[in-house]
């Protein structure tokens, strides 16, 4: 399958990441459709070009219809989706999705799905701090990461057609992992960042901070006020390559503090020269 | 002792902090002067016109015509130069300083200090990636917060002047804090957050990390570049103030990451709701 605009795609989730791809895809002239829990969303995203068509039920037409379908749903919805309705596929589909964590997700998917229709898995990586497909547009992924994480199942055209997805869709950067690598670059660059702001925010709730508050600690933070439901079960779904990451962390900090009250400044400094060096690595481009 | 601009004003240490009130200063009309160690520093700053005149040596003259003399040195030196040298100070003047920690420091100086001179300290909670007089600029405190972190051996007068001196200087919120509230705040929103990015920074040393980053390991890591000696140095001088924090931090983190060994999906939530709640607060206003 190569991406031509004859393929009818259909977005399955339409909030900020799916409305996103919406709004992207039809501009390159797409046919597109959406089913998502509520006709309020189908209606906005009609009203304002987003989609062609839409329905709040699996539409059997709908879905029978797609060439190439996107999963914009919760890790653990997703997994029911398919288990519920992979018989209303059209046979030769080609499905991908945005789900954040992956070794949990695409070997079940995998196992359980139709040998005539092929998952292939993706994860942008871009967000914002609000939601909804109200809140998406078209300029999401410039500058942003799209990783694409194939296993020993996928044919070498899907994994390509889902690359070429990326690259239309607009990420600066378009790459492959396997799902154990990926889901380990995500423990330690996403959600251990997300593990230390919500720690650093809660473990001190001594009143008036906030007037004294500057940059660096707004920075570290920005990322606190999170979405519970979505995070905790990204968390779970990524427990045990999270939990190493944590480790990693608290075996550093902990080296650190010893240093402090030891007063090994010579120590101190080395982690200071070494972050500092490292960090350089890490500057946009 | 009443700012106006009749007052002659002498910054030692012309780095990026005290070349930036040196600039704001003389746009109102104060007669400048600084000691620093590099005459190229000086030569620089009377050609650009921030200082009137200059000197790589505690000048008796230049010090001994101040009227306000403002410390923008590394704490341990600061301390050394008034051991030193407060033989110089003209009778009457006032004293203050930019020193991001106060307990250690404030009583040191207050203890040591000539009674007809006064030490007032304060903390410009400003600040950037890049140092030297030829970074500073004059619109580095719009947005910050100054606080003054008076004793009981201060008199009313010189309180008001520093803090007159905050708004001068352009900066958006001026407070007073005692030395122990300020370094527990620093130790808290500045110093335990910079502990935190060099954590992140140096705990796992995996290669192409940087690939794959986004926003978020970018903003809780862009204080991971770090003057190591200025920053041990700040370290071990707020110590049991810090290490308090660090202990908090570690308690709550501890917490977060035994909820999800066990998978207790509903304490995590609470935490992250507890989180978005209290970030909300420290929204710019």
């Amino acid at each position: 399958m190569i991406v031509d605009i004859s393929k009818r795609i259909l977005i399955v989730g339409l909030g900020l990441l799916g409305g996103s791809y919406a709004r992207v895809l039809r501009r390159f002239g797409f046919p597109i459709s959406a089913i998502t829990l509520e006709q309020r969303d189908i209606d906005y995203a009609i009203r304002e070009g987003i989609i062609d068509e839409g329905s709040t039920q699996p539409d059997p037409e709908l879905v029978g219809a797609a060439d190439l379908i996107v999963f914009a749903l919760y890790p653990h919805t997703f997994v029911e989706w398919i288990e519920q309705y992979q018989g209303l596929f059209k046979s030769g589909a080609l499905i991908t999705d945005v789900t954040g964590v992956k070794g949990s997700i695409v070997y079940r998917i995998q196992g359980m799905l139709r040998p005539d229709v092929e998952f292939i898995a993706a994860h942008p990586m871009a967000g914002r701090e609000v939601s909804g497909v109200e809140n998406s547009t078209d300029r999401m992924f410039s500058g942003a990461n799209y990783i694409v994480t194939p296993t020993a199942r996928n044919t070498p055209e899907a994994i390509e057609t889902c690359m070429e997805l990326g690259r239309l869709l607009g990420f600066s950067h378009v790459a492959t992992l396997s799902p154990e690598e990926h889901d380990e670059m995500i423990g330690f660059l996403s959600q251990l960042t997300h593990c230390i702001a919500i720690t650093l925010m809660t473990c001190n709730d001594k009143e008036h901070m906030e007037q004294f508050t500057g940059d660096s600690f707004r920075d570290l933070t920005r990322i606190a006020r999170i979405n519970d439901l979505m995070w905790s079960e990204l968390f779970l779904e990524n427990k045990s390559a999270l939990l190493e990451q944590m480790d990693l962390f608290l075996t550093q900090f902990t080296r650190l503090k010893t240093m402090l009250e030891e007063e090994d400044v010579e120590g101190m400094r080395a982690m200071m020269r070494h972050s500092t060096e490292r960090r350089a690595l890490f500057d946009k481009k």
